[in-house]
Order: structure tokens, then C-alpha cells, then sequence
């Protein structure tokens, strides 16, 4: 493998930074992972460098590389792999943010997505690059196991899934836009328990433009007026803790009734 | 009022860094405030500078000075304001973080908080410094409405606030560490809704440690086994909306029936 730059984002690759990020690319998507650099500090090297030879990974060496890739981060390994498009599951929940311009906030949702149960986001355009490393980095390697696609609008990502629940003899698929003006204010109580939805967020800054309203059944999560909003990572935590995570009303899908 | 510097947290004075924030300073805590600078390039000057007039407190210049102290960032008003102790009010809803290492975290949280109608926060030493204009910016603003008391242990707490409640009359204060050994599981329906109680979270990295159980009933947010934990941002911002926000099962104080 040649030496790898700091990453931009029309690179074919890009960077799990940290040991923990890494294992996860290894785990779940080791057939892109291209090589592993770990740092000649790193004190768990024996075991991580078993896992890439089961897996024939290429175990690298360069400690200044790994400086220069990882921006000044504490960082003692660093995960090299091939980037790779995936599209989401049909019938499945969905997570859809709108124009997210922060790559902390998409790790952090990610992570999220993945502790509550959702494994497919869709992101609509202009959004930020979920495989640039610092997004890698705040999602703690769940970018790996939860697929994500890109749509140039709203449209596209209807044209292809609004009805795909519907199509599978269920109950067609439920859209909930997330908005400071939401029709519904939402309650354990009174969450909704569809099988098949998008919760849907807008950008952290301007939220979802009002026309989403039109788009699904707009929800407001109840907050006091001293604050102007929250803050997206938490409103996506909450929404997705109701709707999919078993801390909501109770009730249970049949999915969840099988593996109890 | 003599120039001001990058801030350390030796300061005696500190600085919310933007707009937002800065209004929040002026209109929730002016009796702190020094003073506001405004850079020449800020477009909507007149509104903020009458409302520093109004308040008595100097409007002050030098681009400059915004540009040391804003560190990089976007920022075209600095509010300059005197730091100030708070005690943490008997009897209301508390939240604790034992730990916390993250001023933007911290931020957030306080944020969260507020939109959930929680206004106290007992920080467990170590712990960052709520000040820090990091912290401020975070938080929009929310640190000036809510209050933050430091402690050098759980138990120099305890001493102070666990019998609050109890001695006013009402039920004893309920503690709920949360903790991903957590005994019970924090489901929305069965979310107890005490009057008087303190939601504790631990560090980012380390979670609380175990001698926190003891202190409480100990509360798991139910989670995939996907991820190794929730972010604390996240598991906070569960937690008060379930406890302290509108969003819980629905259940309603003496003081949510006398405001509806």
C-alpha cells in the first residue's frame, strides 16, 4: 500500500482513527479495510495484529504518518480502508437527516442510530462527508453497521422508498419531520408505534424547511421556551430512543416478541 | 474596563463568544456583566447596543480583541462577564455529572437541561470548568439560567441537599445514578415521576464508578449491544426528557396542572 495523506474528500480511502474505530472496521467491514498502521507506542499491538492477519489485513509501521493523518488526536492506530456506497434496506425503520453540516454531530447520530436499533440513514444533499475521519471518529466505528446513503433531494429519496413498506404487503411507510412547528407533540404515551417510518431532522442550524410539514406527520418534542431548540444530536437521541429503542411505550414489534 | 486576554481559568472574568450567547448574558444575568464588544463588520448593531445602554453596561471595540480571544472562530460580539458563584435551589429537580472532562458536552448538557425545565447541576470534581468560554458557547447561552454548583465529592453533596426534600415536607430526594450496570431498565412507562430527585451521569469515557449503585436506584437506558454506550450527551438528554421534560408518561406535577 502506498503512504496515505491527510484526508480529502474525493479520496477513494479514508481513516478509522483510534483503536476502538478500527476494530470495528474490522469487524464489520473487513472487506474494505486496506491496511492497519499501529504506532510503535501502542501496548496492545499482539492482539489487534492477530486480527488483521486472520483477517489478511496488511499491518503497517510509520508513527509520523500516523501523526500527520490524525490532526494532532492522541492517536496510536489508525484503520485504512476503501470507501464503499451501500443503500438502505427496504421496509426497514429509517433515520433521514436534512443538510447535517456538522461531522462530529453525524458521528455522534450514527452511534446513536445504532445503540437504539436503526441501521439505515439517508442524508440529503448538501450534507457532510460521512466518511471523512472525524465523522468516522464520533460515530465510534458505527458508520460500519449502519448503512448510509446520499439523495439529491427529498424526491429522490420518496421516489425510491416511500412506498416500499406498502409493496411488502405491510402498512405502508410512515414519515415523521421533526420540527420546532410540529403539528404533534411527542410523548412516550403517545408515540406513534409504526413498523415501518423515517424520523426525519433538519440541519442543526435552520432545522427542516417548513415544506417537510407537508411531508409526513410533523412531531415537536416538548421543550421549554427558555431555550430557542435543542440541540440536534439530542432531539435525534430522543426520537429514536421512542420510536425504536425499547424505552418507548410498551409496546413491542413482532420482531422484538421473537427475540424476547 | 481594560483589555481583555485569552481566557484562562484563573480569570476572575470570562466570556460568552457570539450574539446569542451574549444576549442570553445580558438578559439573564446583566447584573455580571461588563461589557459587550462589537465588531465593526456586526450588522445588527443598533438592536444590541441599546440594550447594553438600557442595561448600563459599556459597549466596547477592537476587532482585534474579538479575534484573540474568539480563537478562530466566526465570532462578531463577545459579552465580557464577571464570574459568580450559585448555590443549587433545596428541593428542586437536580441534575449531577460526576467527572465531566468535555466542555462542549458540558455545554449541551446545560442546554438540555434548561429545554427540559431542569435549572440546577451539581458537577463532582474533577470536573471542567463550566466558564470556560467553550462551555459557554456550547451552551447558547443556558449557563446564565441555570445554576452550577461544584463539589469536591458525592458526599459533600449528599451532606448538603440529600434530605432537602424530605424536611420541606415532601417526599425524601430520590437519587438515580445511571450506569450501563444499571438495576432497573429506564422504559418511559415505567419512569418513576418524583417530585424531588438527582439524575447522575458519569464521565464520557469511564461511566460512573460502582460505588454510585449504592447511592441510588441505579437506571439503565436500554441500548443495542452494538455499541458499547450511549453518548453522555444523549443518555442525558433521555433521561431529563423522561424525568423533568413534558415527554414523559404523562403524569403531572401539582405545579404542571396549576400552568396548563
Amino acid at each position: 500500500m502506498e503512504p496515505i495523506k491527510p484526508y480529502k474528500k474525493d479520496f477513494s480511502y479514508s481513516y478509522a482513527l483510534g483503536a476502538f474505530p478500527t476494530y470495528e472496521l474490522l469487524r464489520k467491514c473487513p472487506e474494505q479495510a486496506l491496511g492497519v498502521y499501529i504506532h510503535s507506542a501502542y501496548t496492545e499491538r499482539e492482539e489487534l495484529a492477530a486480527l488483521c492477519q486472520e483477517l489478511r489485513v496488511p499491518v503497517l509501521s510509520g508513527d509520523k504518518t500516523i501523526a500527520r493523518v490524525s490532526d494532532k488526536e492522541n492517536v496510536f492506530v489508525v484503520g485504512v480502508f476503501r470507501k464503499y456506497e451501500r443503500r438502505l434496506v427496504h421496509g426497514a425503520p429509517h433515520l433521514m437527516l436534512v443538510n447535517p453540516s456538522n461531522m462530529g454531530n453525524l458521528g455522534t447520530i450514527l452511534r446513536t442510530c445504532l445503540a437504539m436499533g436503526i441501521h439505515d440513514a439517508a442524508l440529503i444533499r448538501p450534507a457532510v462527508d460521512a466518511f471523512h475521519p472525524k465523522a468516522v471518529r464520533a460515530s465510534m466505528g458505527a458508520l460500519f453497521s449502519v448503512r448510509v446513503q446520499y439523495f439529491d433531494s427529498f424526491a429522490d429519496y420518496a421516489a425510491e422508498y416511500a412506498e416500499d413498506c406498502g409493496a411488502a404487503g405491510g402498512d405502508k411507510r410512515r414519515m415523521f419531520p421533526f420540527m420546532l412547528t410540529g403539528k404533534t407533540q411527542l410523548t412516550a404515551e403517545e408515540c406513534p408505534k409504526p413498523e415501518c417510518y423515517t424520523l426525519i431532522f433538519g440541519n442543526e442550524a435552520a432545522g427542516l424547511p417548513e415544506e417537510y410539514a407537508a411531508y409526513g406527520e410533523s412531531l415537536l418534542i416538548p421543550q421549554s421556551d427558555e431555550v430557542d431548540s435543542l440541540n440536534l444530536t439530542i432531539a435525534v437521541g430522543i426520537g429514536t430512543y421512542l420510536f425504536a429503542g425499547r424505552g418507548g411505550n410498551g409496546k413491542k414489534t413482532e420482531k422484538d416478541r421473537k427475540s424476547s
